[in-house]
C-alpha cells in the first residue's frame, strides 16, 4: 500500500508557509506502515491540480489532498475532485450547523461565502471540523481512496488522527505492517555515524537502517517488516543492540523522544524542580519546557537576564564577577545557575550566557557560550561551547546542549540511586 | 519564466522534517518575478528522482533540486543528474580543501566517504559551501537551468542568496518582472476580509489581489506586472489605498514585517526599553524579541513567573492580589506589568498570565488570558483574550496579541508626538 500527498495553495508556492501538513501526514502514514512515495504542491489552479490528481490516482492506493476547502474563490479542491469523479456537491447539515455555531460563539457575523464550506462530495464520508469550519471527506473511486482535509494544521491534525486513521485502517486492513523505531543521537555527525556503523548498514536488509539528519541532530530509523508484531519488535531490539555496541554513548532517546521531552520526563520522574537564568537564549529554554503539558510541576520560573544590571540585581551575580570575568564567562555562568537555584529554592539551576551574534561581545566571537549547572548535591560547574552558526541557530543549539547536559546528569542520578 | 523545486530525501517522506527549503526558495523566486508552479518531494530513490527530473525539464525553465549531495550512500542527486545529462563527476579542488579545513577546525577526523562530497558535475558552475561541506552546482542543458543545492537550510540559504541569485539574474535577465507587496492584517478572519473587499478583488486583474492565511494571521498579496519599476510601484500604491479605505484599521504591516519585527522596530525607533513578566508564555515573548539582531538595545530582560511564589517574590506582586483575585486576573496582569517595569527601570512593562491548557486553572477554562501593559506616561491596564486552541496555539496567539497591542500603543506615541 502506498500513498501520495497533494497540498493545494498558492501560499505554499509563494513561500508564505511551509508544507508542514505533508510532514505530519507522512509521519502518521509511516507509523501505519504505509509508504509515501511523493509529496506534491500545486497552487490554486484547477487545471494543474487536476493533472496532479490524475497522475497520483494511476500510481497510489491513497491520495491525500490538503487545503483549498475554505470559503474563498481561490478554494477549489472539492470542486475539482467533484468534477473529475463526476460527483455532486451537496450541503451537509451538521457541518453547516457547526459553522453557524462557530460564528455565534466567536461573536462574529457569518458572511454568505462561509456557507460554501458546508458543501461536501455526494456519497462521501464526512468529517466534522472541530477546530475550524471546513469539513473533511473520504471517497473511494476505482480502488483509489481520496481523502480531502482542511489546510490549517490545527484543524487537519486532529481530524486525521481521530477520524481518518480509523477509517483507513478499516479499508486497508490487510497490509503487511512495517514497524519502525528511531534512535536519536546528539554530539556525532551524520557521516561519522554512518562510517562507524557501515558494516551493519551493508549487512542489514530487514530491518533496514536509514540515517536521518535534522537541525544538528542525527537519527537512525530501523524498519522491520513482519506480519507478527512480537517478531518485528524482537528484530528491532536485536538491531538496536548491535548499534548500541558501537555508538551507544551518543544515543539519548527513541522515536518522538526529543531532547526536550526526554529532559522534562526525567525531571518529572525524579520529581525535581528547575529554575533558569537566561541571557543569550532570553527565555527560549524555559519557554520550551512550558510547551510540554504539565510542565508546571517541574518549572518554577526564572530570569531573562539580558543585561548585566539584571544579572546583578535580579539574579544576584556579584558585581565584581561581572567586572573581572565579564558576563560571557565560566564564573558568571556558575553564579547565575547557583543563585537562581537558591533564589527560587529549586532542585536544579541552569544558566545560559554567551554571544549569539552577529556582533562580538566583550571581545569574544559569536558562538562563544557558557552553560552553568547547579544541583543541590554537587559542585556547580559550567561547560563551554564554540558554535559556528548564525544568531538564532546558535541560540537554538545552545538550548539543545542545555537539554542534553540535563539528560546526562539526570540519568546519572537515576543510575546512582 | 517559471520554476519547479524538487526536494530529495526520504527523511521528508517519512515526515522527519518539513520542506522549509521549498518555502524559502519560493519566496526568493517570487521576489525575482519567477513563477513557481510546483513543489515535489521524492525519496532517496534514483528511478523516482529521474522521473521527476524528466517531467520537470519538459515544463520548467529552471529546476532547483535540494538535498542528496551529502557523503552517505543514500545521497544520489548529482549521480542521477550526471547520468541523465551524460556528464562526468570530477573532483573539485577548492571544495575538497574546504571540506578538509572543516574537519581540522572542528577538531574531528575526516572519514573517507566525505571525499565524495567534493565531486561535481563536469562543466558546471560550482558554489563553495561556506556553512557546511557539500558544494552547490548550476548547469544548463537544452535550455533548462538545473541548480543543485545542499539540503540543510543553513547551508542552502546563504549559497542561494549570495551565489545562485546573481547567476540566475544574469542568465534570465530579459524577463518581465512582477512586483508584489503583502499587506498584513491582524484581528480579522480570511472570509470576512475577502467578503469586505470582494468588489475590489473582482475588478482587479493587474495588480492581482490574493488572500493568504497563516497561523491566525491574514495577508493580501498584491502583484503588479509592468516593465517599468516606477509604474509598477504606483499601481501597487493605488490598489493599497483602495484596500486601506475599506479595511485599513486591521492592517499592521507590510511584506516581511511580522508582528514581531514591526514591534521591535518601533521600540528601537522610539528608543524605548522593555521588561517582561511571563507566566503562561514562560519566556516565549522575550525570546522572540531576542531573536532579532540588535535586540539588546531595547530588551532589558524580565521574569518567567510560572508559579505564584515567583510572581510574589521576584516580581513583587502583593500576596493579597494573588489571594483575592488569583493569578489569572486583570489585577494580577496589571501588577506584573507595572512592577516589572519599575523593578527593571524600563520604559515599558508587559505581562502575560492565563490558562494555556489543557487543564483549567483557578476554575478558569483554557484560553483565558490577560495581557498587562504599563507605560511610564499612562495608567497601566490589561486586556483579556478568550482563545479556543490547544496549549501551544494559545501560548503563540497570546504572544502575537502582545505584539499587536504593543504596536498599536507605540503607533499612538508616534502620532501624538
Amino acid at each position: 500500500m502506498n500513498a501520495e500527498i497533494i497540498a493545494v495553495g498558492s501560499e505554499l508556492l509563494l513561500g508564505q508557509i511551509a508544507n508542514t501538513n505533508a510532514q505530519f501526514l507522512s509521519q502518521q502514514l509511516a507509523e501505519m506502515g504505509t509508504d509515501v512515495y511523493r509529496h506534491r504542491v500545486v497552487g490554486d489552479n484547477a487545471s494543474r491540480l487536476l493533472d496532479e490528481i490524475k497522475e497520483a490516482e494511476t500510481r497510489a492506493d491513497l491520495v491525500i489532498l490538503t487545503g483549498g476547502l475554505g470559503p474563498t474563490k481561490d478554494d477549489l479542491t472539492k470542486e475539482t475532485i467533484a468534477q473529475h469523479l463526476q460527483l455532486e456537491l451537496v450541503s451537509h447539515g451538521p457541518s453547516l450547523q457547526a459553522i453557524e455555531q462557530f460564528f455565534v460563539s466567536a461573536n462574529r457575523v457569518m458572511t454568505e461565502n462561509n456557507r460554501k464550506q458546508a458543501l461536501v462530495l455526494n456519497g462521501s464520508d464526512v468529517f466534522i471540523n472541530h477546530h475550524g469550519m471546513a469539513p473533511g471527506m473520504l471517497v473511494t473511486h476505482n480502488q483509489t481512496v481520496f481523502v480531502l482535509l482542511p489546510g490549517p494544521p490545527r484543524e487537519m491534525k486532529p481530524m486525521f488522527q481521530n477520524d481518518v486513521v480509523p477509517k483507513l485502517l478499516t479499508i486497508f486492513g490487510g497490509g503487511k505492517p512495517v514497524r519502525s523505531r528511531v534512535l536519536r543521537f546528539f554530539g556525532i555527525g551524520e557521516a561519522e555515524l554512518e562510517s562507524r556503523i557501515e558494516e551493519l548498514i551493508d549487512a542489514q536488509h530487514n530491518p533496514t537502517i536509514a540515517p536521518l539528519a535534522s537541525d544538528g541532530e542525527v537519527m537512525l530509523r530501523l524498519s522491520a517488516k513482519h506480519e507478527n508484531k512480537k517478531e518485528a519488535i524482537s528484530m528491532l531490539d536485536h538491531t538496536e543492540q548491535l548499534i548500541n555496541d558501537v555508538v551507544g554513548e551518543y544515543v539519548y532517546g527513541k522515536n518522538d523522544e526529543t531532547l526536550l521531552l526526554k529532559a522534562v520526563s526525567l525531571l518529572k520522574e525524579q520529581q525535581k524542580t528547575i529554575a533558569v537564568a537566561e541571557s543569550l537564549t532570553a527565555g527560549l529554554f524555559a519557554s520550551q519546557i512550558a510547551s510540554v503539558p504539565g510542565a508546571g510541576s517541574t518549572l518554577l520560573g526564572g530570569v531573562v537576564c539580558y543585561t548585566n544590571k539584571v544579572k546583578h540585581h535580579l539574579v544576584g551575580v556579584p558585581q565584581d564577577i561581572l567586572d573581572t570575568h565579564g558576563a560571557v564567562s565560566e564564573a558568571c555562568a556558575i553564579e547565575l545557575a547557583s543563585r537562581i537555584r537558591t533564589r527560587l529554592k529549586s532542585d536544579i539551576g541552569i544558566s545560559f550566557t554567551g554571544v549569539a551574534g552577529p556582533e562580538p561581545l566583550e571581545g569574544q566571537p559569536p558562538g562563544t557560550v557558557w552553560i552553568g549547572l547547579s544541583f543541590s548535591d554537587r559542585e556547580p560547574f559550567a561547560i563551554s561551547l564554540k558554535l559556528t552558526g548564525e544568531r538564532n541557530y546558535n541560540r537554538i543549539r545552545t538550548v539543545k546542549h542545555g537539554f542534553f547536559q540535563l539528560i546526562r546528569l539526570l540519568e546519572k542520578e537515576t543510575s546512582s540511586s
